[in-house]
């Protein structure tokens, strides 16, 4: 670059910094854990960050459940008395969200999820060292260690079954108090917040490169100037039907999981300025059956066909019907196993029908004539031979069913406060595709460029995930991610 | 716009003009089914065309089986005696090609194929005026009209059954056929066809309209300047490892149905003009299964379990098992099945086990002991009944299975020419998803708004489909499309 050519950058960057409303070196947009994640690291790493969100910080994060998958050995790990390593964390997780998760990202993930668990102790983080040991989505107790689904078939055959769900202390939902410690510590490291300011486009200069963000904040425009990089963490896109019924079709007319404001504008954005997508197909399953339950009997589809180990991950359990097999999904129980799940566990869910032969639950669900017939004569053989010779659920949850029997139909969806189900198709879930994205958050065009001074993290982009799922690996992954992709912006 | 843009546009234009190696005012890059329609009709609306391919004309188009999906009452239809009206056809493609294929494009699809059906003949197509009524990938017979699906459940719930695959009179396959008629006619036109040319990048202009192509010949750059547009009629990306791995993952490690080019190259260019995409993630699925074979038996995963009904086209049945079920897949016939497909319609495959019980045949397939045994009561009971309560395979398959059996495992693949069996995976497809496109063949941005001067066509576009596919779709949807944008292209 010749002498001529730094001038007229230095001055084409004060014009720019005149002209902008406001200037930091990096601007974030959406304050979800991603985006937190990485102002934090962006601001401790000396830059100076302004991070808006169109509307107040938390995103779709602060109402998750809020676990994370991390493991490898974490603290929590070890005073619960596991055993853990990376290199096991990194075989279950390859299996579990593959065919085909991103090696590179998934291995990165697993190496530093030790340092990552001690990061967010130090932002005042606390998880109860005590392990759930039951199947749940979310566990009735406040352990802060859970299974995932590790010590179900097929994971068994790959790793050695670890724990790795980590859950911060408090009662139910911890979504809300991850967000809180994040965006404290964000304050704390002198990032400017700008709550209601919903980012419209991204500034490019003549080469291309993101300059800054034009936004909106209660009707009048303004203008960011980010001198060193942007940070898109504005979620997935489960709440615009117009990108799911074009990526991500299995979603429409179902349930989605987010705060409502998960509508794909940050990845518009992206691609608008020159980024590729990945993996748009990809999308998290959340069905309405209650775990323990079905744990205890059968899940069977439409055809009252078994298609699935009940004691898998739900979210796996999720994706295999949805995903896989013809619905209505239903939950066939007999009275022992129902009684064995405390009324508070069971989540509010009736039976569709209760009733003393298999052809009657037949007739009721209009399954075909013999089919669950079929199904728990095969169950209830391997059940008393002790090993489930089509789907290997562990032993220790087989036992012949015996009538009465009920079954649920998962259409009719959880009723916790017993104020009537909650309607829906059953089904919810959100995406988990997005912009395409280095390791240090990058966001790469369909060459696989870099787009200069643009990164994302979190939701808006395509993360460790192939086409599985597991709890935590979302708020897992967008922290993780979302810090690396702050330092480099911070950095470039 | 005021007298002085207008004169400065002018000017650019001769500019541009001056500058490239060749001028027209339409470029269409690929010479297969979608590209040379384009050219033919861009041409017959005043265009000067020029054609590139990175080879010869003819593409994957020219390697396929030549069918095509059209109906709503062709000449051949009625030739065959076929009643048939374009709303029926609409009823069965938007459940086949479901869920949520394209409803615009479909539309007009349906209502515009008996012209489109007649434009073929006036270009020297011909086809047989009879009736293939079997079940078959392709027909070991010359007939010009067989089915694709129609005649199956749940489709025969939706829309009245109809024949509506139409075969070009020729031997086997028929793509060259249908690739050397086009051809001959895109050149009749005055189309001036380049090959050994492949498109490299797209000219743009300050605005962000296409002006051209840059291509490179035996190594060297030539610069094509299109006044009017550019089409991409480039093919999928199934031949393009990363892409597939990024998009449609289910095909990493398969066999690829193209002529070895289809590296997504013109989906990449378009993406790099500022197009977007949709449905990625679709497939076209072929599993090595012989359909004659298959219907008289069973479909069984690698639980043993049955999938689908067996009477599908078989597109359909490969779909259900490679999305959906866990392999091996295997077709169990009895004795009196594999003797009732003459050899040569058995297309080289051979028992993998031919054994007197199904304890037998899951031993030496490694299925779980008793399923197929459960597998096979269930559907001889209901065929001795006369009504598969699972699947619905039409009451003229079903007959109780008899021993001896034999099981015919996928994975071994065709043996057509008794060489020996391919290899592979028994498992092959392309892609169905890519630019987004308007009916009329404009690639629309990710706000839905066109990019001036880009048009784009057949597998490089998503098309009629959503995730399910029929034979003839393809090869349909490319030239009825193709043509669509030619015109479009010729008077934008």
């Amino acid at each position: 670059m010749s002498d001529v050519d730094v001038e007229t950058d230095v001055l084409a960057d004060v014009v720019a910094d005149v002209v902008a409303d406001v200037v930091a070196d990096v601007v974030v947009v959406g304050m979800g854990c991603a985006g937190a994640s990485a102002a934090i690291e962006a601001a401790r790493a000396g830059a100076s960050v302004v991070a808006l969100d169109r509307a107040a910080p938390g995103g779709s994060s602060a109402v998750s459940g809020g676990e994370l998958y991390l493991g490898g050995g974490t603290a929590l790990q070890r005073a619960c008395g596991v055993d853990d390593d990376p290199d096991q964390m990194y075989a279950y997780l390859r299996e579990a969200l593959g065919p085909h998760p991103d090696a590179d990202k998934l291995r990165l993930y697993c190496d530093g999820s030790v340092e990552h668990f001690d990061w967010l102790c130090s932002l005042g983080l606390a998880f109860n060292p005590s392990l759930f040991e039951g199947v749940s989505w979310l566990p009735p107790t406040a352990d802060g260690l859970m299974w995932l689904g590790e010590n179900a078939w097929p994971f068994t055959t790959v790793a050695r079954p670890v724990p790795r769900g980590h859950r911060p202390a408090t009662d139910g939902y911890g979504g809300w108090l991850l967000m809180d410690r994040l965006t404290t510590a964000a304050r704390d490291a002198g990032v400017d917040i700008h709550p209601d300011t919903r980012a419209t486009g991204l500034l490019q200069d003549g080469t291309g490169r993101v300059t800054g963000v034009r936004a909106r904040r209660f009707g009048e425009e303004v203008t960011y100037r980010a001198r060193r990089g942007v940070v898109l963490a504005t979620g997935g896109f489960a709440d615009d039907t117009a990108m799911v019924a074009d990526h991500a079709p299995v979603l429409v007319g179902h349930g989605v999981v987010s705060d409502g404001l998960d509508d794909g504008s940050g990845i518009r954005l992206g691609i608008a300025a020159g980024g590729s997508v990945r993996r748009m197909a990809a999308t998290q399953i959340a069905l309405s059956v209650v775990p323990a339950l079905a744990v205890r009997g059968l899940l069977v589809d439409g055809r009252g066909q078994r298609f699935v180990n009940e004691d898998v991950y739900p979210g796996r359990f999720s994706q295999a019907a949805v995903l896989h097999r013809p619905g209505p999904w239903f939950t066939l129980v007999d009275e022992k196993g129902w009684e064995d799940v405390p009324e508070r566990e069971r989540w509010g869910v009736r039976p569709a029908v209760v009733a003393e032969t298999l052809a009657e639950v037949e007739s009721e669900l209009g399954l075909p004539p013999g089919s669950l017939e079929d199904t728990v004569a095969r169950y209830n053989h391997d059940a008393a031979a002790g090993e489930d010779s089509l789907f290997h659920k562990d032993p220790r949850w087989l036992r012949p069913l015996e009538p009465p029997y009920a079954a649920v139909d998962a259409r009719r969806g959880f009723d916790p406060d017993g104020t009537g189900p909650r309607g829906g198709t059953g089904v919810s879930g959100f995406t988990l595709g997005g912009l395409r994205t280095s390791v240090d958050g990058h966001v790469l065009d369909v060459a696989g460029v870099p787009v200069p001074g643009l990164y994302a993290a979190g939701r808006a982009t395509s993360g460790i995930h192939g086409e599985g799922y597991v709890s935590g690996t979302s708020l897992g992954d967008g922290t993780f991610f979302g810090r690396r992709a702050g330092r480099a912006a911070a950095h470039p």
